[in-house]
């Protein structure tokens, strides 16, 4: 990957398809060059703790640290914690285990001494030795509301609580239009070479971040690339093709296309997907076609290679 | 003890050997009339979370839980939390148990919700089936300091990070004249018809309980009992021998009585001190000699059974 040892890569990214791109860019650019920008419109505060899921997934997916099935939490982490807030009849909804925890301890500690989000995730990817620089898309609030059948939920609330199940009529953004970019994320795309938009849910992991103000032009003028995160119609994790039928769209790569329309150059679809590769490309990008599967931590990497391949292309 | 069917005891404890006495109080008497009245000048936070070491030493030996060797925590917790605290370059000095975290968890979030400090023990209680009333001595801050030749340390940086090392020179206890004692624990002493001082140290433990506005005048007006923490003019747990030699007293029963003189009508020591009787005797109390190690759960009750028998010939 020599041609881009001097290019500066941003990837967007929400939890789990997210964190695992950024792993495998991080395998191949120099740490340096590699900023990932993360959805925080997920974050939320449970029994006094400041947890910011999607912050916690790629840091400590870039830390080798995640747990490899559940796409949440650490490997190996215990819950204990949890089971005595259950006997004193505390919310465990949220499945907080015991070593994840210290990470939303230390986190709302270092807030409520005053710190920002940037600096605080800073601090926890130093301790957790990653390298590559992980940026909360702000350091303001952005809280991402579900419209649904139940009324408006916070995020997790219907993500976790309620499994997702409720049905979506769209979403809304709390704290939209004050909530700013952070100047360390502003920075960082104002100087990318290229921006990813990584297999994220495009309606509530990559829209929070390109809704904050000047994000989207911000993108628009550097060369680009979204993977798809629909293979197949189907989501690898989460809730987006529930969502996209139940807001009366086709649940298909293409519909993620569509929807990145006007932002992108390019547009990484799975090889499954290929049939839809000559429609994509009527949207006015350029289009790959390849394995965008990243269960296993080696395609992870390859994934990443080809779509950086891809991306030199459209240059 | 039919005789104390109808009397109210209320119980003045600071951590395990006032635990230990009230958990063979609550073997004997109808839970409705035991009080236990707890310091909290051992208070702190750390991480962000409001601890109250003596509260919770008292609930879960009231509950059945407390860990038999150590003094404080949960039997059998784990530590997966702390050591990812240590990870993260968080504080560790503090042994925070991953069960014993839902605790404090749950306290710090109730209390930023607006509730008092009795509201939230009363509320843990009844999650841990703790039937005895068990009061925090109030709902103000009142903060033991020890002044050592370190410089003033706070009582759980004295206590647990610096292990008792640094020579004491006396105490200072912030907040004094602003608290107040609970209107709980007000009522709680004002309808006693006995309190009994706990095995606990008089310097740090019951000192805070009876410096609050008050309360030496409500518990001089009840008869009372105080039950020696020194055996042989050791403590079974805790710095208090090494605080009275360093404060250039006597490690001894006697001290404590003297301690107390005034206060209370009867004392009971160990019966290895039984030499001291009569001098003790001559501080105008009534003085019981028996065994009074608390370590076995057998023999809580006991003590508790003699303290009472004992008590009732002070009424």
């Amino acid at each position: 990957m020599n041609s881009w040892a001097n290019r500066r890569v941003v990837a967007l990214a929400g939890g789990v398809g997210g964190a695992r791109l950024a792993e495998g860019l991080a395998q191949l650019l120099p740490a340096d060059l590699l900023t990932v920008i993360v959805n925080t419109g997920d974050d939320f505060e449970i029994l006094g703790l400041s947890i910011s899921p999607d912050l916690d997934t790629v840091l400590y997916t870039l830390a080798g640290l995640a747990d490899p099935a559940r796409g949440w939490g650490l490997r190996g982490d215990t819950f204990h914690c949890l089971e005595a807030v259950q006997v004193l009849g505390g919310p465990t909804w949220f499945r907080l285990g015991d070593r994840d925890l210290a990470t939303h301890l230390l986190r709302t500690h270092l807030l409520w001494e005053g710190r920002t989000l940037t600096e605080v995730t800073a601090e926890l990817a130093r301790r957790l030795q990653v390298l590559p620089k992980v940026l909360p898309m702000s350091d303001d609030v952005l809280r991402t509301w579900v419209l649904t059948d139940e009324g408006p939920l916070a995020f997790q609330d219907y993500f976790v609580r309620r499994r997702c199940e409720p049905r979506v009529s769209g979403f809304q953004f709390e704290g939209e239009g004050a909530a700013q970019p952070s100047p360390e994320a502003t920075r960082a795309l104002d100087s990318a070479d290229l921006v990813i938009l990584c297999p994220s849910n495009p309606l509530v992991s990559i829209n929070p971040i390109l809704r904050l103000p000047g994000n989207r032009e911000r993108v628009a003028r550097v060369p680009s690339v979204a993977v798809s995160p629909l293979l197949g119609g189907e989501a690898v994790k989460g809730p987006l093709s529930k969502m996209l039928r139940e807001l009366g769209r086709t649940s298909s790569a293409l519909e993620v296309a569509g929807h990145y329309q006007g932002l992108i150059r390019g547009f990484v679809l799975d090889e499954v997907d290929r049939p839809l590769v000559t429609q994509v490309e009527g949207l006015r990008m350029r289009v790959a076609s390849f394995p965008t599967l990243m269960t296993e931590v080696g395609q992870r990497t390859q994934v990443a290679q080809r779509v950086l391949e891809f991306a030199e292309t459209l240059l």
